[in-house]
């Protein structure tokens, strides 16, 4: 039976991807070897890498003066690494506070100084984007978080500052155009709408780099990484591979211009019928919803059951809410089709009819 | 054409575990999705993560009081984890300087505190493993790194301490069997005997952890990990799974009794094929010889060619020696069969026979 994988991440990848990857296990580009049984350092590995580079460079249109990283250790590893590559010994970083991986980036941070939250939506259960805060400008950096998968809210504006500019994109990266210009740092857990878990996207500028007075752990030094083109260490193969397939599909697709349409079509679809359906509630602000997690609640908790048989005999899977809002989560990126979203649909539309 | 790979890692592994995890990667267990699209925290995957830590327990005979984490970041992140967990504040390590990843370790722990190298062989190119040091009684633990890949030297018996005793054992965990209640943390990156690279086999007495005095931060903190069962973030999800299938079949050939005693009889053939024929010189002292890495080089380098050359006809891949040393490295890990040594043993003799 076909399933529709609304999974929050790991997540849906494309068919293709997986079939070349699968291919690749056994028998790399027709080697007669394992992709994961051969050097990193062989030629068929170095290229790998370097393809990998590329596309993101090509794809986001990153600038001269920017590195392209592919590390370990997610999202959560990046949360010490940025304070310990940014904030000066005595310096203060500003946090903007917009949900459970941001809250996790302030706690690492404040390990190594001063952190400032500008602003934060955790009254609210960060059910908004926090607005009219104030940016302050004595701070090494400011830090955020563009898509906030567990709540479903999304940056449609990023905050404007002097000072560096620090993103955790790993739940939005690649579906919408960004202009990388205007940040100083951004890195990304691939295993959204880039690869598979186990490796980290980061992409920085190199100006900004080396001027903390700290001394770093060499597997925690941005620097590091470049200077070995992320090959200080063994480097994690595998998902490496599968993130470059992935952003090839992307590119062939006909890259983010392309698939930022897409997903604003889908995201619009599932939000209409939230809105429609009586039986629905969309848990989000609808000016910051998330085009990538659409997060909503039953009206009536009695009906849970009902529901839940139905989605589950529809072949969908994986659209349980985060325990920290309840309800629903359709986690809808890049890679999930259409036809998924409208299965969905039609199973909300089918639930009205059979509660009504 | 079948290729017989010497790889010194990422490296061999069992075709049978390849066959599997390309399956995987398209429909893991019959459930019509790829391994690497669904939940890190489905039921599908925590037993996945529970089986491969229970199959290292059981392999290696891990005592009760022990925590197995798969975390990420290789040897090199443990390089300053070992540090951040069990160095005092004020404190001092001993650490054996055994060649280039000791160094790395000794280099990590600096950062944090006073390091005593207790004995080196640097000074020949680490071509053995140093003795009648002695071990301090001064300092919190002692680090040493049981097989030294690039140098292929092997520690044959452990350093004694009443300290605490660490081990690098990243090239040759489950090639020999180990009482692991002699030690008292012991790591290893996966990608030699266990599966691919991007994870990272964690085995940690619980009772040493909490008493350094520091504040340790998330990702680098093992009590983190071992709260969160190897799930404080997204684990490597498909590294862990290939480990654990490797796992599977290492126990299904009877464990690591049996691997022991195929490990030790291919090493014997192919060093008495090294000091036989006089066109080649193990690089290693003869009593710390690796049974995981054998280093050669060509008594004549004008010889260089031709050999290149046969090996290369006959399939044989990723003998290039370690800039460190030139020459060869035959690395002949546990999912290495004793046929491919028979090949490199047939073209070493063929060698003679053509420059005689």
């Amino acid at each position: 039976m076909k399933k529709h994988n609304f999974s929050a991440g790991p997540c849906i990848l494309p068919q293709e991807v997986l079939k070349k990857a699968s291919d690749a296990v056994v028998n790399f580009n027709g080697i007669d070897l394992s992709l994961i049984e051969i050097s990193h350092r062989s030629k068929e590995f170095v290229e790998v890498m370097e393809n990998a580079r590329n596309l993101v460079k090509e794809l986001l249109n990153v600038p001269e003066g920017y590195s392209v990283l592919f590390l370990q250790g997610g999202a959560s590893l990046e949360f010490l690494m940025t304070p310990y590559n940014l904030l000066k010994v005595d310096g203060k970083a500003g946090y903007l506070d917009t949900g459970t991986w941001s809250s996790k980036a302030i706690k690492e941070a404040k390990l190594l100084g001063e952190v400032d939250v500008i602003a934060s939506s955790k009254e609210d259960n960060f059910n908004h984007i926090p607005k009219n805060y104030t940016v302050p400008t004595d701070v090494d950096y400011i830090h955020f978080t563009s898509n906030n998968t567990i709540f479903g809210t999304q940056f449609k504006e990023f905050p404007k500052t002097d000072s560096l500019l620090v993103c955790d994109m790993s739940s939005d990266i690649f579906s919408r155009q960004i202009d990388v210009s205007k940040f100083d740092l951004i890195y990304a857990g691939a295993q959204k709408n880039m690869g598979p878990a186990g490796t980290t996207l980061v992409i920085v500028k190199d100006e900004i780099l080396g001027k903390t007075g700290r001394t770093i752990p060499a597997m925690l030094d941005y620097k590091v990484h470049i200077s070995k083109d992320s090959m200080f260490n063994t480097p994690p193969v595998f998902p490496v591979y599968v993130s470059m397939l992935t952003l090839e599909w992307l590119k062939n697709l006909g890259g983010i211009a392309a698939i930022e349409k897409i997903n604003n079509e889908k995201a619009a679809l599932l939000y209409a019928e939230i809105d429609r359906n009586p039986l629905f509630n969309g848990f989000a602000a609808k000016e910051d919803r998330s085009l990538m997690n659409v997060t909503f609640t039953l009206a009536n908790e009695a009906h849970k059951e009902t529901f839940d048989k139905l989605w589950n005999d529809a072949g969908i899977s994986g659209i349980k809410g985060h325990r920290s809002i309840g309800g629903y989560r359709a986690s809808i990126y890049n890679a999930m089709p259409i036809e998924s979203i409208q299965v969905l649909i039609n199973t909300m539309q089918q639930f009205e009819k059979q509660v009504s």
